[in-house]
């Protein structure tokens, strides 16, 4: 392995939810595990999502835990009998899902506050793996866990984001990608030879090319990321001056 | 197998491309699949994204389409070297990846109305799998394909909902499945043992429990669903009776 690899974190995310699978409810837990894995230079590098169903939770959690730093997952930890995912992950784990009494007096200390009924759905939620540790959940008091490399949270986005707040200190980033966006007033089919030929002469800075289309227009998004700084202005220069030949070519004016 | 496990039709999605694992586009093909298959009575079992690499694409595709009726792909089939959906497939399948005469006439009528110059770059987007069929395009000309069981389609939004519509006289859809939703104004922990005697008493209705939580206010949606109108209907009703209690104990009104 080369220097440069050992600063490489990697993490996949698994969506646990019928709803998201038959369309009821619209992610948006994805874009903020992504955003907030790119902002610690953590690599997300795939997403799962799977139906409420034990056996497809513990094939998916294994086949991620094993591949990447980090894992991350969402849902299914509520108090209804459709919240599994604690019992799956002590499966995947080969550990038993006691009663955890950290989690139980959190759960307590919330809802004497609130006047909440104790009831066996609502302890189903101090269910943790044994030896996994406990993620905050400032919202609704109902932690998410730590075992291993995986971090199980909420599914609910407001308690999710919290929960990510929470192990924050916890994970280890790795090299911070930089990027730069150069937009072009093109379509991608005027700038992917260019943009291709430039790749091949950079290959240590990524270009991505992403098309905006409306009725009467197409634009043209060109991202460039590295974590060299140096090189990445280099490309950035050159990836400028193709777009502003390719706007002088359509009769559009160059790039601020 | 059972007469009714005759019209079981899942379906797998692959979403490729970097920008949505880096957060930098925030997805909302997986909601309109999974909205356009329920509609179908498609059964989507499991979503994967995964980033511009011809080996995660190739491994997700053939993982996918060996479990699925239905494998859908979205992204990666523009004109851009970071384009390989098409390479990756084709690979997959063991194929050659040729321009496609019947694509390229699509691409180059198209051009010739819009005064788009032909270029290597643009060619790419004809390069389809040997023994594929085309879904058309009807956005921006460039076609989608089918080989096997699996439908590559277009990332930007307008054109992979535009492919679905194409493709959808082509699918054969299993059994609809019906659901019927009971809004609680209580938490998911009160409601949570009362529905699972229920869905223990209904093992054909599957019943989910999805909560609603604001600053001042905690609200559970229960949506219950079979493909057996008379069962589901049973159920809610008792569900619904179930919520009355709740609501009754907790001061609030009936439900209309």
């Amino acid at each position: 392995m080369s220097a440069s690899d050992q600063s490489i974190v990697t993490a996949g995310l698994l969506v646990i939810g019928d709803e998201i699978l038959s369309g009821r409810t619209k992610d948006v837990n994805i874009g903020a595990v992504a955003d907030f894995c790119t902002d610690l230079g953590i690599d997300l590098k795939e997403v799962r999502v799977v139906a409420d169903e034990t056996d497809d939770i513990v094939a998916a959690l294994n086949a991620l835990r094993q591949r990447y730093t980090y894992v991350f997952t969402t849902g299914g930890i509520g108090p209804t009998h459709d919240d599994i995912t604690a019992d799956a992950v002590a499966k995947a784990f080969g550990v038993p899902l006691p009663i955890n009494q950290r989690a139980r007096e959190m759960l307590e200390t919330r809802w004497k506050q609130t006047g909440t009924e104790v009831n066996e759905a609502r302890l189903r939620m101090a269910r943790i793996p044994e030896g996994a540790d406990l993620i905050v959940n400032s919202v609704s008091a109902a932690p998410g866990f730590r075992i291993g490399n995986v971090h199980v949270m909420a599914g609910v986005p407001i308690i999710m984001r919290a929960m990510l707040e929470a192990l924050a200190p916890t994970l280890k980033g790795g090299r911070k990608v930089l990027s730069v966006t150069v937009p072009a007033g093109v379509g991608e089919g005027t700038v992917g030879g260019p943009l291709a030929a430039l790749q091949a002469e950079f290959p240590d800075v990524k270009m991505g090319s992403y098309p905006q289309m409306g009725a009467n227009y197409v634009r043209t998004e060109l991202v460039l990321r590295s974590s060299d700084e140096a090189r990445l202005n280099a490309a950035a220069a050159k990836v400028r001056d193709m777009v502003n030949a390719a706007h002088q070519a359509a009769g559009l004016p160059p790039l601020e």
